[in-house]
């Protein structure tokens, strides 16, 4: 038996979620926690405006990123470890992986697919590094190329496994880190006529109210427009 | 309870492993499955030589790359994928994650701060772009970049978590992706002198027989010198 769930038991804990509402690894977070019914105390870390880099922020993340959860005691850093933990500390709130093994593998390779081959390669830390050693077109040429190849990967692999969504009809951990995943690919207008299973996948989850609810636009730091 | 591992029983299945001797991620691997203590066949996959391009190895990894698991009937790609599929398929052989659920989303951290953070932003996909881009002295001063930046945050958590290893003295999946992330820092030249807790680390990590028998050189596709 895993002893922080003894020893903390099944009341549910205070959460704090430090995020940015455009930070897609916000959106990560912030979709979980929704789609698991944890309620959570919204705290907004402005990283256009170097707010990561604060002392008090730098103590919660030696990352200086977002998103960072403050529960059951402990500050917890980076979007997919914090998806592992909440999945394992809460089993029964809406699981969002299956207890197969095989197919949570499955599920976690597009999870990585999409954190560690797609974001990595065109987030806020690694954008301006481009465009300040080749310029601003090709900022955006890179972005597109980036996600452009790991949506190549990934529309082939959810032509065999999507159902209403990534994998069949169950909400898993692979929908929470695409839906944020998509909505980069049309900030930077990829064209998505390559990926139609993606696209399906994405406009399905696009009508869930959670995914409304923990989109960039409806998030507290959100400019009102 | 997981159903994989109740239709499997506890008898040891045949174990392929699609690797490439110098990939980081294919070490991770090789050093998982040798820690865990469960035998597999090497089979060389040359990605310097695009073998991960033929027709007969993309059916298996739409991601076109090493390392490649067979077990159970099953494909795995994806390295970390794999280490968490070992580590819920054979959860008595040699643990390597704590059973609690604070300390396991620590170790956690570490794991993607190196697989997603650092790897990806300075493997073979990348930085021939870069090279292309830029030329080839910026390709090595992209790696140091990528790497450096990563290991500041990681040198201050291991300040803190750091025994013999990573977390404690127990080797742990952190371990098992440092390791070969340590050995490309190496091979890049980083300046290790900022990280000294990395290094003490690294250096006990070295002396383990199976982080030797995983290296790149004593596998069945290196050269012979």
């Amino acid at each position: 038996m895993e002893e922080s769930m003894m020893q903390k038991g099944t009341e549910m804990p205070k959460v704090i979620l430090y995020s940015y509402h455009l930070s897609s690894c916000s959106w990560r977070v912030r979709l979980a926690l929704m789609l698991k019914g944890i309620d959570y105390e919204y705290k907004a870390i402005n990283i256009l405006r170097g707010q990561q880099f604060s002392e008090e922020f730098t103590k919660r993340s030696p990352f200086h990123t977002v998103p960072v959860l403050e529960i059951d005691g402990v500050t917890l850093v980076d979007s997919v470890a914090i998806l592992l933990y909440l999945e394992e500390r809460f089993p029964d709130k809406r699981p969002l992986l299956p207890k197969d093994l095989v197919q949570r593998a499955h599920i976690h390779q597009v999870v990585f697919l999409i954190a560690s081959n797609i974001q990595p390669l065109q987030n806020t830390q690694i954008l301006p590094v481009i465009e300040a050693k080749l310029g601003k077109e090709e900022r955006l040429k890179w972005a597109q190329y980036s996600i452009a190849k790991g949506f190549s990967a990934l529309e082939r692999i959810l032509e065999k496994t999507a159902g209403k969504y990534c994998f069949g009809d169950m909400v898993t951990l692979a929908d929470v880190v695409l839906s944020p995943q998509l909505a980069n690919a049309i900030r930077f207008q990829l064209d998505m006529a390559p990926y139609p299973t993606i696209q399906r996948v994405g406009q399905a989850l696009n009508e869930l109210p959670e995914v409304k609810a923990s989109a960039p636009a409806n998030q507290p730091d959100a400019p009102n427009l």
